[in-house]
């Protein structure tokens, strides 16, 4: 993958201040437009090897372009806040917004490639990394932004005589740090690891660029003109992802029978019994939240459910056994303008728990398959990929620890009317029902399509969904309590 | 202050089931206006002691009113993340959005109150951090804030009679804390200094509310009442700060000779010798701030100027000597609807630099004293209070560790004619030069007061105003480099 960058490829100075302020000028009209339009993100990434010339791109980017418009974000090793949440959360977090672009010294793929350089992981942990990358890389494109990666090379000896140079002088020898030294003993290491990085993640539509980094006019032309046609090309409506072309289909059982459909929603719990109960759950909830163990794992509850069936009710006889410190309830209303302008999942990726935290979500980033696909919100393409995207979401936090529950709450229609009726009778009820909840009733049917496939799509005996029957209050809220106990205590235990 | 709250207030069970329903729906009703009106936040803070129904509180009025709308933060001891910045930041960062309720369980007056409880701060301390708070409360309720401070509070034995009950029962053992009991031990001393907390702290614009937290019934009609009059009378725009009654006068001098006058703007600097002095000086700077006693300051830098007076291009050279991993760059454009939902600060708030950090501000929060106080965008009582609000800010960010410069980059008019044409004759520079930047320069008088005013109202030994001489870039990217380079070093020197 190096072969080409390897050759002594130079610009003569004449050429290069023939072709500068043109480009320059096309540079920055594309980047107005890219403003303009503000439909989709640039995302850059700047990577190579030491002296190749990354942090004097970054600068180049910064000076021919308008800097206001851009975002730089260095990355180095991961920090405290950071290693408590799944390791692609601060890559997320620092997304460009739409219409600007986003430049990220180190990334994702250096928290890859150097572990496995310095042996600290090995071929199977690395690759797994890198198919995580080509998820978010994929999810990233997919919903249009534009995704360039930079590999700046230099061979072995002229990386030497480059580190060589700026030591001898002692003005410029800071720029050498005993780091550099490391990597350069590591030279053959970082070209074959980082060969098998570029192969596996180079995809047509987040592809790795390989610049030859000896010569500046080279290089700074190279960069130049590949930012310049590329972001073209995608302001011209060319170079897109097909959002369609990437969705497995749905499909709905001939027998019209759902999961929804085998419930028994009309379940017994008599009052006092239920009070009883609820006391000797909630006391065990806290023994388990407070356990020592839970200081490395942390709680994400999903509350979704048919429309006055509950998820408040529940919520609080959760909330009431916790720790104030230690839990947020988010209830998800629309996003607002810095929210709409980033991937759709990036709003519930705010709000991932570190270790020791509980986020419970009153409604979710099912949305995405529930109301946007009912409601036409969404076109098939978005909310069909969206399935795939949750389980890559959900994964990632299991994976880094967290218990990961989503409770469906289900009423069933008769008992709804007379929820919604009740509620339009007490004053201070009122707020909890609104013509929407009038009007998403009358798309049941569409919903308990919906659900189902929701279900069957996304629930995972890591991450499970759990089917609360709920006519009965009660009885719903010790089932869910139930369930949030035995699955905390289970992780403790070392399961799941 | 505590005498009422401890005489056994009781509310009976039929009177207070008389009252509820209607009192719920009138507080979801102003709730909804709040939301409606959109126009300030509420802040509400839970404080007093253990078993004084806190919690009970907080999940109380997350009940009765519409919890979508509330944001509940609860505060621990300050994390790795916190306390590498002010201490008020954490705060800042958390405050509601106009339109919503902020509950704030703990908060700054946690900080304050046990330190002085457990020892560990004097009297001198405590006081400085409650004259912190004031100017804090006293910036949210200018910008608006509805401010609400409850203390619940019990006599020494009933508190002691809760906690035994509690205990008593193995399904609410665990209600009761090691922490409660410590607290307990120390109920003396906790009263004594919240009353000196409460007494200093108590303004008419966000006052403490002591409720008595014995009787379930009492301490709930208590808190729902306050709450609904204070959010009814607001909504009705009584109980608002008035915001002119605070701003000290502004003078001009009666020779019209103004600060910016005095300045020698045509200095002479040789290409060469500038080569050459930059060098050094980037080189300095680089060992500085990778000085080890560097990790416990951070570098705050606030680059003003008139419009081409070479602002990005001093920050690059100050840039090409940083890693790149402990900068940013943030250029201040206009706010988003997130920035506009709140005090205008807010924003700065949000980039702040942990220790270690440098943040370089390419135009900043100064812009409220300038453009918006000669355009008329702010009210003469709005950027007036700015520049005590800015003092607050700047010398919270000193008093933290950080290094606050401030430039401001200074041209003759003819200069910036000369540049003007320069930039609109390269094509890749147009886009520095817009109609506003003509309009500011019609303005080049308004302008010269504007600064003029704001050196001498927020230029201070600790956080000083740098006058730079801007006729030649040369002569001013190097006073630019040497003023940081010899304010840092003086810092970790043990200086300022």
């Amino acid at each position: 993958m190096f072969e080409s960058a390897e050759i002594g490829h130079t610009i003569d100075k004449e050429t290069y201040k023939d072709e500068v302020p043109a480009l320059r000028e096309a540079l920055l009209d594309v980047q107005y437009e890219l403003k303009e339009k503000g439909d989709f993100p640039v995302l850059i990434l700047i990577h190579g090897l030491d002296g190749a010339g990354r942090g004097e791109t970054m600068n180049l980017i910064n000076e021919w372009l308008d800097p206001r418009l851009i975002d730089n974000v260095a990355f180095a090793e991961p920090n405290g806040d950071e290693t408590e949440r799944p390791w692609m959360w601060r890559y997320w977090r620092a997304l460009p917004p739409k219409g600007r672009i986003g430049m990220y010294f180190g990334s994702y793929y250096s928290d890859a490639l150097f572990p496995r350089v310095y042996g600290k992981s090995d071929s199977a942990a690395f690759d797994k990394q890198l198919f995580d990358i080509l998820r978010f890389e994929r999810m990233m494109t997919l919903d249009g932004a534009l995704v360039l990666k930079f590999w700046f090379h230099l061979t072995k000896d002229r990386q030497k005589a480059k580190l060589k140079a700026l030591e001898s002088d002692p003005d410029t020898a800071w720029r050498v740090t005993t780091k550099d030294w490391k990597h350069y003993d590591r030279y053959d290491k970082i070209r074959k690891h980082g060969e098998h990085m570029l192969r596996l993640t180079n995809t047509a539509h987040a592809p790795w660029i390989v610049v030859e980094g000896d010569d500046a006019n080279y290089r700074n032309l190279t960069v130049a003109r590949v930012l310049l046609n590329a972001l073209k090309s995608r302001l011209e409506g060319k170079a897109r992802v097909e959002p369609s072309s990437d969705v497995p289909p749905i499909l709905a059982p001939i027998d019209n029978k759902l999961i929804l459909d085998t419930l028994t929603l009309d379940q017994k719990q008599d009052k006092d019994a239920y009070k009883e109960k609820l006391k000797k759950l909630q006391a065990r909830l806290n023994r388990l939240t407070r356990d020592p163990r839970f200081a490395k794992r942390s709680l994400v509850l999903v509350f979704e459910g048919n429309d006055a069936a509950g998820k408040g009710g529940s919520i609080r006889r959760l909330t009431q056994a916790l720790d104030v410190r230690q839990y947020r309830v988010i209830p998800i209303a629309a996003p607002n303008d810095e929210e709409r302008a980033q991937p759709w999942l990036w709003r519930f990726w705010r709000q991932v728990p570190a270790h020791g935290g509980i986020t419970i979500f009153d409604r979710s980033w099912y949305g995405r398959v529930l109301v946007e696909r009912v409601e036409g919100f969404a076109d098939e393409a978005d909310w069909g990929r969206a399935y795939f995207e949750i389980n890559d979401f959900e994964h990632q936090l299991h994976g880094n620890g967290a218990v990961v529950l989503k409770f469906w709450l289900a009423i069933s229609k008769d008992e709804q009317l007379e929820r919604f009726k009740a509620r339009e009778e007490t004053g201070f009820k009122r707020f909890k029902i609104t013509d929407e909840d009038w009007r998403n009733r009358d798309k049941w049917d569409d919903y308990r399509l919906a659900v189902s496939d929701m279900i069957d799509r996304t629930s995972t005996s890591r991450v499970p969904w759990t089917l609360v029957e709920a006519n009965n209050k009660y009885y719903a809220r010790l089932k869910v309590l139930q369930t949030v106990c035995d699955a905390v205590e289970a992780a403790l235990d070392g399961g799941n």
